[in-house]
């Protein structure tokens, strides 16, 4: 490994440093499985659909709950930028945090085992990669230059062994994998058993599909780029949130100079939802990609852009003037990309402290 | 995997279409351990250094060997691109040979394993990389979509599906890691022993550092700027060679619209070279990189430029003018650039086969 890490041994648990943000239309029984590991945390869970619908949380958990009707109390009429019936929601939860890291995962998603049988630690894998450096500007090809028995290979410019400041994690699924409608239906029976034992950058200029539903990142860095968009009740598309955050986030990190990281850690993946209600959901972005995907490609955000809330606003502009002839929808997401930044400024300026109420459920100890 | 990789089974050997590239110095006993593998392929030997000596090969294989009364012979004053006392020489093997595919191997690369034990053919899996499409211009997080029991995950554009041409398969080490002279210091004994079970694509516009050891690639499309440049006896420079091809295939790849893939198949490296003689082999490199591979990331060719020769030609004028000014040493090797497409014109246009005379030393069955 290059030397950066053997200062950082044992890996700071970060307990004080990172929330859980997990988006729910259930009892949230998974979190037993994940007791040995999340128990220490402090959870963010936000209830999406019906607020008097009551959700049980296993004992011995720290959280606080938001369902429709707090999200709507503490915004106001900025609540219009969070989407409704939909796991977009769960950036509302990133928004209301106080801590420096994220770790989001979805109610379905379990404690996944590597080849030896041993189980994974997917939020220390994740804090691992969070605060290790990334190398967004020359491929490593013995990958992470950081881990242990790695390095740096011949042939890699020493200038650029420093990396860059990493702001996502980006984690994967063992058993069913994140497919999108058509090929669900083609391949209702492919499970993912593949462990492929490797952390990578994403290298600049490159665009990925970031998936939700196990991924970690600095709030502090990036947060404000987390916007999961408007997606379900209301709104011509779904199961595109994640995917609006990543290429936003791509875009902005590599103008920012930061690094994104895809790979380990792997959690268990349970269930495989509906592929004919997935259809419904995605088939205008299955259009409307082909088009979003290159103008992502092609932006490029002007030098004076020097923070994530300028980029952001400044990428709002270009939505709305680029995309919005595909589709009125695109105008109205722009403006729900502004309306974010106002929202997240008001809950994280020193004077928004206050205006972020208190959960009404929940139990901190 | 997609749909594309089920009309290619079972895997066609190529074992007409594919020669095997080795350069050395010293009898060829490593094939034994090969020859289950490269029994049934054409051998193209690189004799290094005095050509008086007499390398032995096992018997049965059938091969041809150029030594470098060979090369003079053969290509007469434009020899002097051929590197001298330097494995840069195996790029003559790709200039005399007339197959589709170059296979090219160190003689101190076993055989692996793979985690199950099972011996590795890292031939059959370079020829899988190189027959499957590359993904170039969009990352997919679970790998080679093209692979059994992967696909493109939700949100992979459907218009990029189709993938791009694969030009070049780069394989990797385990046991003794492809360090450079400074990492190799001070790690004397870090060993390799992850195997990543993963076949990636270098995305459009990424440079990586690409090693000789255990490289494949389709010479019928990039053969002509697979040029290992002047190392060794009477240069300033030596272990570059494979770099500066990687830097040149890379760029010419990305402007052709060619996918370079690295990862899997892996080899065992067995022996780890001399570090005091790399480093003074490598510390003009170690400096030049630095400005060398800003040169390639910034480098775009033009429109015009639509075969890898016309390619090859305009980045020999542009590393003459750019690079030039670090060191003359970059105006000979653009000279070099130049004489070797003039002698692989020669020897591989219709009119040049007479001229291509058969190897004095070989064996054809």
């Amino acid at each position: 490994m290059a030397q950066w890490y053997s200062s950082v041994k044992p890996t700071p648990m970060l307990k004080a440093e990172l929330d859980i943000v997990i988006p729910t239309i259930r009892n949230l029984d998974f979190l037993e499985m994940w007791r040995p590991f999340f128990e220490k945390y402090h959870l963010i869970i936000v209830q999406d659909g019906d607020p008097s619908k009551d959700i049980k949380i296993p004992e011995g958990f720290d959280y606080e709950l938001y369902n429709r009707d707090d999200i709507n109390r503490i915004l106001g009429p900025k609540a219009s930028c969070i989407s409704f019936k939909d796991s977009a929601c769960r950036c509302f939860g990133y928004m209301v945090s106080k801590k420096k890291y994220i770790y989001t995962i979805d109610d379905d998603c379990f404690v996944a085992k590597d080849p030896s049988g041993k189980e994974i630690n997917a939020l220390e894998q994740h804090i691992k990669n969070l605060l290790s450096p990334s190398i967004p500007h020359f491929f490593n090809t013995l990958y992470d230059p950081f881990r242990d028995g790695a390095d740096f290979v011949r042939g890699y410019p020493f200038s650029m062994r420093e990396g860059a400041t990493t702001a996502v994690s980006h984690g994967l699924w063992l058993n069913i994998p994140d497919y999108d409608a058509p090929t669900q239906l083609v391949k209702p029976l492919e499970r993912n058993s593949r462990y492929v034992d490797a952390v990578m950058t994403i290298p600049k200029g490159t665009l990925f599909p970031m998936c939700g539903m196990n991924l970690a990142f600095d709030r502090e860095l990036i947060g404000p780029a987390m916007y999961f968009g408007l997606m379900g009740d209301g709104q011509p598309i779904g199961r595109y949130d994640d995917m609006w955050a990543g290429w936003c986030v791509k875009v902005i990190c590599d103008h920012m100079g930061w690094g994104v990281k895809t790979g380990l850690p792997y959690i268990w993946h349970s269930k495989a939802s509906n592929p004919f209600m997935n259809l419904k959901k995605e088939y205008n972005g299955i259009f409307w990609q082909e088009e979003a995907i290159p103008f992502f490609q092609s932006v490029t955000l002007p030098k004076e852009c020097t923070s994530v809330q300028q980029c952001y606003l400044e990428l709002a502009n270009l939505v709305k003037e680029k995309l919005g002839k595909l589709d009125p929808y695109f105008i109205k997401l722009a403006t729900g990309m502004v309306t974010w930044i106002e929202a997240w400024e008001e809950l994280n300026s020193t004077e928004g402290t206050e205006a972020k109420a208190k959960a009404p459920k929940g139990k901190n100890d």
